[in-house]
């Protein structure tokens, strides 16, 4: 069963916040989901948060820097927030850079990062 | 497969957005769930929006009413937010009036009636 990850509208911004392991189908749902959301509801910020995400294999890893750039195309900036250690790891191993994402500890730093960059 | 659904702390503030019908077990498990984050967080308000649950059982309904009040005993305001037509019939015939809930259009509406809420 592929479960819709939820993802809330807070005024002109999206909250993810994934809290169990992603399995493929899964992860492959949520990208075409968040796409979907951030064209209609027009959001120009994703704050997408990993605090309770342990780990993440080459595939996952690889979702979520398609859909951070994706995310992009689409006129909306990403910040990435309570990236644990092994996650780091595994996303800079695979080369996975995520050069121009803002990273923050937690969901309140993650939205107001979100909000000063909007206001430049 | 129980699913959790992802509970949101932002400042002192607990988002839950339910965004697929419920199981039984899901139920049981989220208010749980949601009853240890208020204790750990410490969190003084909750929002819980119904916006994309088209119908809701009576077990639902009652788990749902049960978590509103003991979040009340626990020292959390709940906000109800979202509440689909056919919801509101449900949770009035099976006689669970809520009646101490406050409920709100969406997510920004709750968030900011519960600061309100707060704030007297």
């Amino acid at each position: 069963m592929a479960v819709n990850i939820p993802i809330l509208k807070l005024y002109n911004c999206l909250l993810v916040s994934i809290q169990w392991e992603l399995d493929d189908q899964t992860a492959l749902q949520f990208q075409e989901n968040l796409l979907q959301k951030i064209h209609e509801t027009g959001a120009v910020g994703v704050v997408i948060d990993l605090t309770s995400v342990d780990m993440i294999d080459s595939f996952i890893a690889k979702v979520l820097g398609d859909v951070i750039n994706m995310s992009k195309l689409m006129g909306a900036r990403v910040v990435l927030t309570g990236i644990q250690p092994a996650v780091a790891i595994t996303l800079v191993e695979l080369g996975i850079h995520l050069q121009d994402v803002r990273t923050a500890l937690d969901l309140e730093k993650g939205l107001e990062t979100l909000q000063r960059e909007l206001e430049e």
